[in-house]
């Protein structure tokens, strides 16, 4: 299980070097995914306090405890982007790198004179993936970038929520940073593809592309299907809570310990199959149900029936019954329930790494999954200390001296 | 705002060649990013019927909306897969690729004769992208994939709703193919970086790679912070309804026209303008509020003093005065705001495409955006009819006669 060390973890992306002038989630995000399939990762951070997830949640010897995977398999060097030989050595580096990717504010990059033509100028062909809230241009560029805020306008939260004869509380936030993680993936992808633009060239002279990712256009194309019902027929798509609007029986359902079941009997067979799993034959023989349309105009009665049934045992025993049945059905998983389900075990989804700072940490394992027919990536090393490769990277990679390291570090530009 | 016509748009992934044995969401939505860049997708349906997806949702002319944006920029072609004169052209279809993509149940590539091996025996180096429920091994990969059982395994369901003491109703869903749609990006990360790897060892020979990617696992990274959390503390991350758990207050409020709006008002400095904003100067200058952690300790008192002031406008109002005090604030988005909103249209995120079957339909537009140093990909054609291009695949690139098409129709093999 032990899957830590310190050494770059040998993946598809073997070579592929990153300088990441990221922070907050987006944009490290993006690099850690691509970090984990064996690209190097020079992540740039502010020298002292570094990157702010550092500190989020919860933490253990000033650590936090999502640092240790955020970070993982990246180099940290610290750099003052406020000073000019701050800036000269991001030159360097970014000279040295395949491609770039920030989440500043728009137009930060070009106050430090790092912006596009200059990074062109200097390594030309590099790729520049620039993540924010809105996008590079239009009237919102400049506004400040808040997950909740780009998850709302993205039309995502309007429906994670129940319909207002159900339920006077405002839609629920999923709970997770899902419009980062989004816009992360949707940048790496930016990326890749930029890469292989760069190398079917193969030599030929070619400009360095810049992608830009926004938060609220990842979240808007979760909703490509809206789109076009709007459009055509002026259906405004509201949220339906916990069923699914065009079949039934599909939903969650309570059980005697509190939990919530999933079932999903929403075909013919399904649907009978589950009628007679809890004694109603009456309902599976009834002809206004010979149907879906049928089941979703009864769906409050066939999911009375179902809940009536599932209310006698716990969630544990009810969705076993089910799957046994096979209708496919779930507990609704906890973090823990991941963490002991036994295939996301025999996945390697559950991986304990040493951290030096925390100890044993459970991390996530890797996605997407690579064959052995070559190297699949892995977990070199757990989130470093801020500034833990300046000496390797300064050093080795730029080839200053230990004096040079030295004096750049009473001068607090490393 | 007119961007169809019937070329391949030109992007960075021009050039690059998959084919997809694919349905559904999942491995459609991978190719149809892909498409969106540049890429050649060649989709192979089932003669007759097709994607299921042809018919989800609302349809006009026997086509379904959503499809036209589902299906868009790919080429489709028909193939009886149960049949060994089907199987032989897809061989030879796939000799002709980079890559495969495909989402059978596991197992069914193999029973057909198109598994790993035998790919890379026709093709060797090709890139094969498997996308399953569960993944390709493990206890639980033959289980029927549903995208709902997927995300409550994948621990996302769970946090999607509000505590037990604030309602009793089960968790939302997020209201659209969420898991599916992240295990897209997923497999297209996987599949670029294979393509990576693979021009990366320019010529030396070097077998295929074969990527396997999980609906449960895509929606489980999602989760990195909280495992651990528990791993280290056996923290149970729980769902906090509509608001941040760890920053206050940021919250949904509701308004007076029904609307609800999203404030984000947690930092020292925008605390203090917030209460300014709506005349409670009193909260502002409570030292039990002076900090975070008294914010979120007391965030159900400053919610309410917020919801009080919302209350009196309608939620246009409300946000606008909000955000023109310098504080991060929208309503919450329906799919007919995304539309209006000048940011999304200045951005070509709202696209007006001629679609054959439909008339005018509105597409999103390309996510993740290039810069006009290149091709940036575009809108082609929108999703195109069951085998529409079955003379330009088998006979432009496999070099069939019409007679031999006529006779693979005869057939039923096409």
């Amino acid at each position: 299980m032990n899957n830590s060390n310190s050494a770059q973890p040998d993946g598809p992306l073997r070579g592929l070097r990153i300088v990441e002038l990221g922070h907050f989630v987006a944009a490290p995000f993006c690099t850690r995914v691509l970090a984990d399939l064996g690209a190097e990762i020079i992540k740039v951070e502010t020298p002292g306090r570094g990157d702010p997830v550092r500190t989020w949640g919860k933490m253990i010897n000033g650590k936090s405890l999502w640092w240790s995977v955020h970070g993982r398999n990246k180099k940290s060097v610290t750099l003052n982007l406020k000073h000019p030989r701050g800036i000269e050595l991001a030159k360097r580096l970014i000279e040295k790198a395949d491609a770039v990717v920030e989440n500043f504010k728009p137009g930060q990059l070009e106050r430090w004179g790092l912006g596009p033509d200059v990074i062109e100028a200097i390594n030309p062909g590099c790729t520049l993936v620039r993540i924010s809230g809105y996008g590079q241009t239009g009237p919102y560029k400049d506004r400040a970038a808040f997950g909740v805020i780009g998850e709302a306008m993205g039309g995502l939260r309007h429906l994670t929520a129940f319909p207002a004869d159900q339920s006077d509380l405002p839609p629920a936030r999923t709970g997770v940073s899902l419009g980062d993680m989004l816009t992360g993936l949707y940048a790496a992808i930016g990326l890749l593809s930029a890469l292989y633009e760069k190398r079917a060239a193969s030599g030929k002279s070619r400009p360095g592309r810049v992608v830009d990712v926004a938060l609220t256009e990842s979240v808007f194309t979760l909703l490509e299907g809206c789109l076009t019902e709007y459009g055509k027929l002026g259906m405004i798509r509201q949220p339906t809570g916990s069923t699914l609007p065009t079949n039934a029986p599909s939903n969650a359902y309570p059980c005697k310990d509190g939990k919530w079941i999933v079932i999903a009997a929403n075909s013919d067979a399904l649907f009978a199959r589950m009628m007679t799993l809890i004694g109603r034959e009456d309902l599976a023989a009834d002809s206004r149900f010979d149907d879906n349309p049928g089941r979703v105009e009864g769906a409050r009665e066939l999911d009375g029936a179902i809940s009536q049934w599932t209310m006698t045992m716990v969630g544990a025993k009810a969705s076993r019954t089910v799957q046994e049945a096979g209708i496919p059905s779930t507990e609704i998983y906890t973090i823990e329930d991941c963490t002991n389900d036994p295939q996301f075990q025999h996945r390697g989804m559950i991986r304990k790494i040493d951290d030096p700072r925390l100890g044993d940490v459970l991390h996530p394992g890797i996605v997407p999954r690579f064959d052995d027919r070559g190297p699949t990536g892995g977990i070199g090393w757990a989130g470093p200390d801020v500034g833990a490769h300046n000496t390797e990277v300064y050093g080795g990679m730029l080839g200053l001296t230990p004096d040079d390291l030295g004096t750049l570090k009473r001068e607090a530009i490393i």
